[in-house]
């Protein structure tokens, strides 16, 4: 047995204890907790038998399903155990196992809930426009689905897409690796427990629901998406890739970080209307080739995760353990607050300096890293860890390059 | 042992064998064929053993990933096994089972492939264009995606949603039930191998990995979705509910089937060039009450299931086995070829006469039963079986009513 000790300043103190999947020396995966400096294997620490059977599972979701009251009490009993006597074989250096997809995705979904980043790409787009932001934005929160089978783990590549694109003064459309690569910076919120078709999930029930938060780069091919999304939205300018940081943080761990949202004008209708604080204090930070390049706030955000559950599951539709729901681009009122590149070099216009280079873009070869750290019930800040990616070449077959 | 026999005019005779699956008595879920007015098991018939362990699984997943050669094989060894001697207990009344959904969804998306629907669609809500048509419509076959968790199976009843909706002379939006119930006649197709994210199918290729094809009813709330579309595309419109038919028909039984798709002018992009003829005859009806209202042609439609494949993965997505993507609406030229009821009555303007009265979209009670034919190899017809669902009222609580 040994006694684990958490760093002074760790973003993975006892406030945090978030869920993952790790893979130590090549072993098959297993459910662990990250705590301090070390990766603490969830079966070893309470057992895999009876319901803890589920901590022996390959991915988070059996847990999951397993409901609130239960997430509250395993929290509490790892909360307990980290700090007694701990296993010396359910602990890893974090720096020594590889971190894996923490859940199955069922159905992702992605939202559009910054009115900043709204309203940026309206004037972006449709300059002669009277009002930025479309008649229905601030009545429901707006999203669309995507493509879960394309959601990866922190670390995983991203190979640059091919696709047709037309820029106005193409007479037809070319085909080729998108040039214009983009990223979006964003929260994901996880599903444990979903709802049975025609049984709508009401907005005070959210919170029971959603079992916790990763960070989420919703990587975009901004030709591929303009020239593709008209009607039905957008479909292979984003379905290439996505990607989530490796530990779950339990909504639980997030009550420290619950502010209002900012004011709803107008009034929305009944079945989003919250009861208590629904906005979340995550402060982002993107790391563009090392260098952090924006600072979205996501307390900014217009719609809260328990209006988008409650909207997305209102006609009746069904929800499943392991779906997946992201906020869309987190932008705050500045400029360097802004979650995408696009909107961050105003179309690329407004080029920013990375490695003494003006910049709009992604390049082969350039790396990509979201964190996040929020206020933890301690005093202390918690982190997500980092969602990771590096941009490589586009395929050589295929008829692209 | 026993002897089968098909009835003259069977659509289930040896050219089709589908798959599907079935509980008889309430027993666990059995995958089987249907011959002629049975249902076959087909674990019975085969064996469960070595390969054929899949065919004691609950749902086609794990055989349709067995990959192509395995269902050239499988089919010719039913075809011999339905001819011969069949074992008593595999033999069921094909009216004494219930049919359950033939495979787990993976990844769904819905596709917009008729030129005669898009146009007429165009037409409807953008008559000041010059061209119905978008400018990308005929360079790439538009889709998005869709909720895998809500595809339901025939039979299963359809609850009214609820949702938000906002006609022109609302102020502001208003909650309740869809005013403007819809459907949408389609044909779907299961991937029964994926492929590796970064490894686009190539075109020539997809035919050994789509599996088969289900009839596919996309219901639409139209109001639902005229409010909340822009810009990111349908959502909440659509993800209440789609009805597939219980028999998959294997592609290699459509073989007889394939007719050229419409000529392509201007000539697609090299990935969407088709070798061969990928156009489907198959004949849809479609039942209102038990009456006729549209024979909408699937041979009419402009890009085939090939070009939906490779373009849905030339970006590098991945697939997945149960990966589900639908045509889109089937229209043909003629009125009485439409595929949904806001294009068959002209937005409403148009009624059809069903038991007597004028109708546009569907109220309480209603059912609509998608059904299909086509050539099959023998000179036979084959059928698809059908596409059943009824209208249950809105959701007495959660608000709406």
């Amino acid at each position: 047995m040994t006694r684990l000790t958490v760093p002074p300043g760790s973003l993975f103190g006892p406030a945090n204890l978030p869920y993952g999947v790790y893979s130590a020396a090549g072993a098959p995966p297993r459910i662990g907790t990250r705590y301090g400096d070390h990766v603490i294997d969830l079966g070893l620490l309470l057992g895999e038998s009876g319901p803890d059977a589920v901590f022996a599972e390959p991915v988070l979701n059996p847990f999951m399903a397993q409901g609130h009251d239960r997430w509250i009490a395993v929290r509490r009993r790892i909360g307990a155990a980290v700090t007694g006597d701990v296993p010396e074989e359910a602990v890893h250096p974090a720096d020594e196992v590889r971190m894996l997809m923490p859940f199955d995705v069922a159905d992702y979904v992605d939202f559009y809930a910054s009115e900043h980043h709204a309203s940026n790409l309206g004037r972006l787009f449709r300059p002669d426009n009277p009002s930025p932001l479309m008649p229905n934005w601030k009545h429901l929160p707006v999203g669309y689905h995507g493509r879960a089978a394309s959601v990866v783990v922190s670390g995983t590549d991203i190979t640059r897409p091919c696709g047709q694109r037309k820029g106005p003064a193409d007479p037809a459309p070319v085909f080729g690796p998108s040039a214009r690569l983009d990223i979006e910076a964003e929260v994901g919120f996880v599903v444990g427990t979903g709802n049975p078709m025609g049984e709508p999930v009401d907005v005070a029930d959210a919170g029971n629901r959603i079992f916790g938060a990763v960070l989420f780069n919703d990587w975009s091919a901004r030709d591929i998406q303009a020239w593709e999304y008209v009607p039905l939205g957008p479909n292979l300018g984003k379905s290439f890739a996505s990607t989530v940081s490796p530990w779950v943080v339990p909504l639980l761990a997030l009550d420290a970080a619950r502010v209002d949202t900012p004011p709803q004008e107008p009034a929305v209708l009944p079945y989003l209307a919250l009861d208590r604080p629904w906005g979340l204090d995550i402060a982002v930070e993107i790391e563009w080739n090392g260098q952090v390049v924006s600072r979205p706030p996501y307390a900014a955000m217009y719609w809260s995760p328990a209006q988008m559950l409650a909207h997305l599951t209102v006609n009746g539709a069904p929800t499943r353990t392991g779906d997946l729901f992201a906020s869309g681009t987190i932008s705050g009122p500045a400029r360097d607050q802004r979650g995408a590149f696009i909107e961050l070099t105003w179309g690329g216009q407004e080029p920013v300096t990375v490695a003494g280079e003006p910049r709009a873009f992604l390049r082969d070869g350039d790396e990509v890293v979201l964190t996040a750290t929020a206020p933890g019930a301690d005093g202390t800040r918690i982190g997500f860890g980092e969602a990771r990616g590096r941009v490589l070449p586009a395929g050589k077959d295929h008829r692209c390059t």
